[in-house]
């Protein structure tokens, strides 16, 4: 998760701002080691497909401040110039996009700063299809990473948790982000006390099929100061998921290497 | 390569403006049809590290026409704002980026129409480090795949091809544009010739680790044309390629999936 001496600037951060306090702090930096060091895995790992988790982008695609964050200009058309080619304004936050640990902290790694060993990991996937179905405010709990264990075991080192919520179904609707008449949006996310829980297990990102990593009515980011703030990772608006197994999966974030960047449009697949 | 209904576009395009003659066309056409389908590959690919190809990219990257190409502006800051957020204006062809056929066709498949499949393939790395030493308008030719085939068996079905020039030893000096007094560049590059050598033989990309696919001193983007034009990609200024053994790595454009781009920053790495 974290590059050469970061751990010491994180370990400090966490002990001024008391994000994390005690055991579940230091049980996050201790989490960073089990991640595969210098890019090698512990065992090979095997695909025979590839799942693209990443939704076509364009000026329409929702956001969560509910206002335009591409622009596309044309700078050359084949017919004019005898090539194509055009620059965009964008958010970092637009689409299928990371957020990195720098977005949410003060000095965190930001985009360029994460090694790409952390960004293609074991994918455990949460189906929460159901309960987001009935209650739009549901948040991931502790007992929905269980539950997961359970099922499949313990999460892998070093793992991505993805949230299924099935949110994706209401993508080109009103209900994708579903404000209510006081503008507040109402989606599923993680709850906030599944961070520590998490971090304590090694996990090094998390993925959500919605616009947040917190839930649509969260009024204050606890769930993103707690994990990016804690040195890890986020994917959001992220697609397909439900054409993924449970287990056994491997995700590849292929996050934007901009220097200091908080996030920014990725392509994200799922080695299968 | 194509998606649903582009082989015909594509035939029609290259009838009309006869950027490949008879059996050569037709070829190119033909292979589309190596590359894996519905993203299931033949046999399971494996690997164990991952290589990250992708440079780090900032405003001051140097660029082909040699103007800056990327403005960062910070949109929030986590000391005034509680989180950090910029926003990018970048052109298309920036860093490690991704050219698509829409790049040098009218109507070719721009990057949000490449499906994930023909961005995740076998990778044959060609090492023209010497030749491109003594010579920085060397041009790849046919010969050299010969060569690299002679050694290493026949390219896979559906590869890409990379060059590895050695050229980004250069980067940070005035070597890696390497313009001499009339402004022309000198670095290596594809030869014009080797287009129709690689379609036959179904390559669906090509990978430089220079600022274009064509050699520096090209006057007509000749490679540009007739590689991108009859329906491949390119990857540019790619990194780390002397880290890749000359066969058996997979690459993984990690493309920007926006629609109607002629091509963008990306994400590529290698699985070893
Ligand atoms: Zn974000
Ligand atoms: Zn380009």
């Amino acid at each position: 998760m974290c590059i050469p001496g970061c751990q010491e600037v994180v370990a400090r951060r966490l002990s001024r701002r008391g994000v994390f306090k005690g055991v579940a702090g230091m049980a996050t930096l201790a989490g960073f080691s089990a991640l595969p060091a210098g890019g090698a895995f512990a065992a090979p790992v095997s695909f025979s497909k590839v799942v693209d988790l990443t939704h076509v982008l364009d000026p329409s695609f929702p956001t969560y401040f509910g206002k335009p964050q591409l622009e596309i200009r044309q700078l050359f058309s084949f017919d004019k110039d005898g090539f194509n080619l055009n620059e965009w304004v964008v958010n970092e936050h637009t689409g299928t996009h990371l957020d990195t640990p720098f977005h949410f902290s003060k000095d965190g790694p930001s985009a360029d700063a994460l090694p790409i060993e952390t960004l293609v990991v074991p994918l455990a996937v949460i189906d929460i299809r159901e309960k987001a179905g009935a209650d739009p405010d549901y948040r991931i709990t502790a007992g929905d990473i269980t539950a997961w264990e359970a099922a499949n075991g313990p999460l892998p080192a070093g793992a991505a948790v993805a949230l299924n919520s099935g949110w994706e179904a209401h993508l080109g609707t009103d209900r994708f982000r579903n404000a209510d008449a006081n503008g507040t949006l109402h989606f599923p996310g993680f709850h906030v006390d599944v961070a520590p829980v998490l971090a304590q297990k090694g996990v090094a990102g998390v993925v959500v099929d919605t616009l947040s990593l917190d839930y649509g009515a969260s009024k204050d980011f606890a769930f993103h100061y707690k994990w990016l703030g804690s040195g890890h990772w986020g994917v959001e608006a992220a697609a397909n998921l439900s054409a993924l197994p449970a287990k056994g999966a491997t995700l590849v974030v292929g996050g934007p290497k901009i220097k200091g960047a908080s996030g920014g449009l990725s392509r994200v697949l799922a080695l299968v």
